[in-house]
């Protein structure tokens, strides 16, 4: 078995550690005769998995204790509506700010809740900035400021976390959860798909500032509902169990890697690598503003579009797999989060300075 | 590696060539190097796992092509909430039958967003019989009849599909899909959480007619809109990748199992030869009306509770395991799903047999 080079935008890459461990216990898990996705999400054994899962996600990212952590089903897009249904409250109106394709999916489900103000917005630069914090049209009064700190398609990221004052910061995290320390008290609530740095897709996380709970509407469904979801330890009903116990394994080997300290290190050197072999080429390019450049989806164009299908024919056959940028873009994307090895993008930009060699 | 005999009401026993399948090839997918959790719900090699896993289901249970097959997330408890925002419409009324624990939930979320007319109850009954058919209040003017074919609690089950006239018949199949031969015809709307006969807990299919799309409520979160869903081959947004793969990988084992008409007869078989262990004893006890015993949940009691810790651990030493009943119900529990062999049947009832000559 040789394990591939995969730059997928998600689902994406796991470690290698993770998967063997499942592999290892799929059908007898700690001896028992069954697999963890067999058993009961109420039973003892089962409900240390989880327990287990949640303390570990506190200990990375130092999660304060006035915050719930909810484990919960539907994903990203899922919250797009929990999220306005949950915490407009009696304001009815929130503040979004616009950076790109996630942010308007967004804005969008936001508007069939209540009154939605884009208080910035970079369209009319093709989302290749932010704009400056003080051009920013804020409302005092708005439930919550909801922003997208990582925008998988665009590549675009906030370097820092914004002040938005009084009014509390929602974040969807999907993309960049778990990759470099965040201030976790900064936000009223941050939520994140599982499905790049968390485990496989079917479960989202959501951290909530426990003061913001209480308050959804009466259109809410009883599962969308956090405050049901916290006071039921996300098992009003039965969670996604098996993808749960794998979060829990990503954890783990997370706190092996020295933490989000510790991968935030690597990250930091995979990308700059990267960006580096881009903007070191002529061949190559990438039209985000450096002061912006996401760390985890790296977007690039070749000289020639004509190129693209050759490139990733022979990328593909040196095991760089999954290279091609999203529609909406055009050209390549490499997402390289946490399971993505500094290995694997240095066989990557081999591959790069290979090709506009015989190419260029 | 010993597998036990797994008696779990759900998340629940599944098949194990499934299991050695999944992890033979859990870090190596066809030779590409990379699991199937790790790719993108949009390449094709996923989608050929998608659109296979719906067309073993629709040969499976015979699904007409007027009906859509939607794979979801949120479990059935979630369909509580999308039956009535999807379906309720103008007349914003429904009828429900009333028969047990999940019949009442179903009952408690419906009226959270429309009129709920309980047509029949057998609660003053203690959920042991289905009342007549005769003596059901149906409202010919409601926009669907919702039921739970199977009590996975009360071990409670219609015998046969009840005849509802022209109104939609909606059921919550969660504990007996794909058990035994079911006309999809005689249906409006089937849904199932998949963690008892179809897969992991994370995923739910919902098998719909097309006339009844297209008139969600205007407070439906879009993701929750069926018609959003069948528009968009349930990728509207990142499906549980993993589960669904499963979910495929049972069908297939099912089809290699003669099908649903197939396991109906190994089902029928295990249920005929428990229950008959139960009634042909003075020590084990089961409650229900005999025409309306669970082939899939088989509740039963001791003779005496102070026993019930006793036969739990025995049983445990034995490998039989997760027998204990319901904290509603009390006593024991066999879940006797697909996945569950014969020969653990047998061996729970000889278990059972030796415990009462011990303890009878």
């Amino acid at each position: 078995m040789t394990r591939a080079h995969n730059f997928s935008a998600g689902p994406a890459a796991l470690p290698q550690e993770v998967l063997e461990q499942a592999r290892d216990e799929l059908l007898d898990w700690q001896g028992r005769g069954v697999s963890v996705m067999e058993i009961s999400h109420r039973s003892p054994e089962y409900m240390a998995i989880a327990t287990e899962a949640e303390q570990d996600l506190r200990d990375l990212m130092g999660i304060p204790a006035n915050y719930k952590v909810l484990f919960m089903q539907g994903g990203a897009t899922s919250q797009f509506a929990m999220v306005p249904l949950n915490l407009m409250g009696a304001a009815s109106k929130a503040d979004y700010l616009n950076t790109g394709h996630w942010s308007i999916k967004a804005i969008k489900e936001g508007r069939r809740f209540g009154g939605v103000n884009v208080a910035t917005s970079s369209e009319d630069q093709n989302f290749s900035t932010i704009p400056d914090r003080d051009s920013w049209q804020l409302d005092p009064d708005a439930a919550y400021v909801h922003y997208t700190p990582n925008e998988t398609i665009g590549g675009l990221a906030f370097a820092d976390i914004p002040d938005v004052g009084g009014v509390p910061l929602v974040a969807d995290m999907s993309s960049n959860i778990l990759s470099t320390p965040m201030d976790v008290s900064r936000f009223g609530l941050i939520y994140a798909g599982a499905q790049k740095n968390i485990g496989p897709a079917g479960i989202s996380v959501v951290i909530v500032r426990d003061d913001l709970l209480g308050q959804a509407a009466d259109a809410c469904p009883t599962l969308m509902n956090y405050q049901n979801i916290a006071d039921n330890d996300s098992m009003l009903n039965t969670p996604p169990t098996y993808s749960w116990y794998l979060a829990g394994l990503v954890f783990k080997w997370l706190k092996r890697q020295g933490g989000v300290e510790g991968i935030a290190q690597v990250n930091d050197r995979k990308a700059a690598k990267l960006y580096g072999a881009i903007d070191g080429s002529d061949f190559y390019s990438n039209p985000v503003d450096p002061r912006y450049r996401s760390k985890m989806n790296v977007p690039f164009k070749l000289q020639d579009d004509n190129l693209n299908a050759e490139f990733l024919s022979q990328a593909a056959e040196q095991k760089l797999l999954y290279l091609k940028g999203h529609r909406a873009v055009g050209g390549m994307r490499a997402s390289i989060y946490n399971a993505v090895s500094e290995e694997s993008v240095d066989a990557l930009i081999a591959f790069m300075a290979d090709f506009e060699k015989r190419y260029g």
